[in-house]
């Protein structure tokens, strides 16, 4: 690599989600030279995924090239490579194909979806943490209705048209709904052999109620809400012996094409090169100021951070208002720091929760109150937007809900290939 | 599968481009019943399909769900197959998974592009036919330009940094149009030690001039618009000796990273499978009615059909216009045939061509005048809006053009991979 253009110490951030984003914006022209390490050129505003897999949005929807948001920043430079390593005594960030010397270092490469030591299922129940896999599920999905109306075993079409999701944290619950809305209303009138809205989706989640980590008046709530949208829902079951076929659940075997994992998580490989101890799911066990025990010019944040110092002393959760506040707060004791100062602890601002379920449908915890239904529902809504990276974004966004909430059709029902499948013959 | 729902003649079209959908829609609420058979489940409104290869539409701006546009017409029942054969003896479609019956047919199966016997050059240098084709040439563009902002090797860069599209018809001075806008604007600020404006962009044609089905003095307008934007016009010369370092044009070595090819065409091998002859690059030479000899029920049509009963006598182009005309005619045409009456003779009526090369560029051929630069632009961008199946892509599309107009920015400049590339670890 070239020196810097700019002067002061070079700050390396890896991974340009919710939190590195932030922390590089917060470091834009001040006396550092930045660079930003991510193994895709995008930004992906990972809360919207589920309405890529579910054929509402388009991927360019809901990501933003990373170029494109920190262009701007003279002092900012951004590196598509994907980190393999991390030397903490030589201060060194190891790629494929170089070593990059920082100073002051942030590591926010996030979690993806775990099988608890099934790693055989993620072929046949993908998660949904990247583009790739939520294209990929919105194929399976559509693909699977296609071969409902082909075929001519009605054991094979009734599996067909029953899907799986696995898991009842947000993301399964938005799943679950998103899958019911498509097949009771966008799909309603496509087929002439089967119909659509007969197709059953089944929610299994194996605590007492979905949406454990919510008060439990609003997880009864989404229970109801995602029965009225026809979504059959399981709890204190887990998912076992999946296979091609379907799955088990309790002892008794649900015949499945489509079954979707939304069940857990496991951080990136990268916390664990930091040398210091990780949890049970792999996240950096951090300090309370987020740095790492004995390199102060160490900080690790968001999904991959075990932030354990907030009032309840359990661990924070996956969510991107943590990272944001903390990527924030990274880049100010990176400030602090080079002004001679200390780190400073990190207090988390929560805000709330809220998880959507389908059109009118979703439930917020506020802290001070708890909503359900509609007025839930356009909170979200208008959060959603506003956050997302990008007038552009926010502008296609509205158009593309407005338009599925007028005409209840969705506008991205492609089943695109495998690129490697394009070889085959033209038909 | 089932017996049709509707009463009256089985009619099956195999095909949902331009001239498969025209066909089915003239055939809606009318007394057959309709299958489309189509390998995608998507319309693919191809003359954008350039702007998702340079990062200006997403794929779902420029699809359609088949079953979306035909669903409401209850006559008319969709299935997503790959046509392996007709044999027009037995009237019978073969799929991989099933045999279609059919009174009357229409092929319109298309082309893809041709390498002329070195078919091993389709991996160096991708041709522009569907949407996977279309992102994965986007890939490579935005991957070239990644490369050169990392490597320190200076031919390795400035190998990166030239682009060469091969074929200078309408798609191809589409697609060197268009990657000279995107590196002289959308990226111009988006590196750190590479200068986007200073990439090469060189269009080779064999030809004596660019656009050589149009008019001389639109094909020297068409040069000069090129030129202007930057691009390096190369007539009268042919790409030898491909590899993955560069191509060798007229003896010399170019030495470059991407190569697009928009060279030449090839017929769907199903035209083959009618047992009638074809022309040099597998067209099926149709009768004046668009029928093939001894078999009035079979009708083909589009960028398949080799139709010469046209005033001068050569084979129409492979253009949607000839497609959509045909369409409406071909299923006339059975609506006829059920009602006792004979085919009839199929008449073009040519309203004229178009290219657009960049903002403000293009030039257009309306028979009574030729026109260039702005007026034309303006004619085509009102075109291809007014012709783009589907309100709600009309709108999106419109925004979209309206936004990276204002804003010189691309929204869709994502780099997405592989799906089974997926499988890396995160970092």
């Amino acid at each position: 690599m070239e020196t810097p253009k700019t002067a002061g110490p070079h700050v390396v951030i890896i991974g340009a989600g919710f939190g590195g984003l932030e922390a590089a914006k917060h470091l834009a022209n001040k006396p550092v030279h930045v660079t930003v390490i991510d193994r895709t050129n995008y930004h992906l505003f990972q809360p919207l995924l589920y309405q890529v897999a579910t054929a509402a949005l388009s991927p360019a929807d809901i990501a933003g090239p990373v170029r494109g948001i920190l262009g701007k920043y003279e002092n900012i430079e951004v590196i598509l490579a994907e980190v393999q390593a991390v030397d903490v005594v030589a201060r060194i960030v190891r790629t494929g194909e170089s070593e990059i010397h920082y100073d002051y270092l942030i590591v926010a490469t996030g979690a993806r979806h775990s099988y608890f030591g099934h790693e055989e299922w993620e072929k046949l129940a993908p998660g949904l943490k990247s583009l790739e896999d939520a294209v990929e599920i919105r194929r399976r999905i559509l693909m699977a209705f296609e071969f409902a109306e082909k075929t001519s075993d009605p054991a094979a079409q009734a599996a067909a048209m029953n899907f799986v999701v696995i898991g009842g944290g947000p993301t399964g619950v938005e799943m679950a709904g998103a899958i019911a809305e498509i097949s009771r209303e966008t799909l309603a009138r496509d087929f002439r052999h089967i119909d659509p809205s007969t197709a059953r989706v089944i929610l299994v989640e194996g605590e007492k109620r979905v949406l454990s980590s919510f008060p439990e008046d609003l997880s009864a709530s989404a229970r109801r809400q995602l029965e009225d949208l026809g979504v059959e829902v399981m709890t204190g079951v887990h998912a076992e012996k999946l296979n091609e076929k379907g799955l088990e659940v309790a002892g008794k075997f649900i015949p499945c094409r489509v079954k979707i994992w939304a069940a857990g998580n496991t951080a990136s490989f990268v916390g664990k090169t930091l040398g210091v101890p990780v949890d049970r799911v792999g996240r950096v066990i951090v300090q309370d100021d987020l740095t790492i025990p004995d390199h102060p010019e160490v900080q690790v944040i968001g999904d991959l951070a075990n932030f354990s110092g907030s009032k309840d002393g359990k661990p924070l959760p996956g969510v991107s208002p943590v990272a944001i506040q903390q990527g924030r707060h990274a880049a100010h004791n990176i400030l602090h720091m080079i002004a001679g100062a200390k780190p400073q602890r990190f207090y988390y601002w929560d805000k709330g929760s809220m998880a959507t379920i389908g059109r009118n449908k979703a439930v917020a915890d506020l802290n001070f109150m708890h909503i359900s239904g509609f007025p839930a529902w356009l909170a979200w809504l208008f959060i959603h937007v506003l956050f997302l990276v990008g007038f552009r974004n926010r502008i296609a966004v509205l158009f593309q809900w407005a338009w599925a909430y007028l005409t209840f059709n969705k506008g991205a029902r492609l089943i695109t290939r495998n690129f490697q499948a394009e070889q085959r013959p033209l038909g």
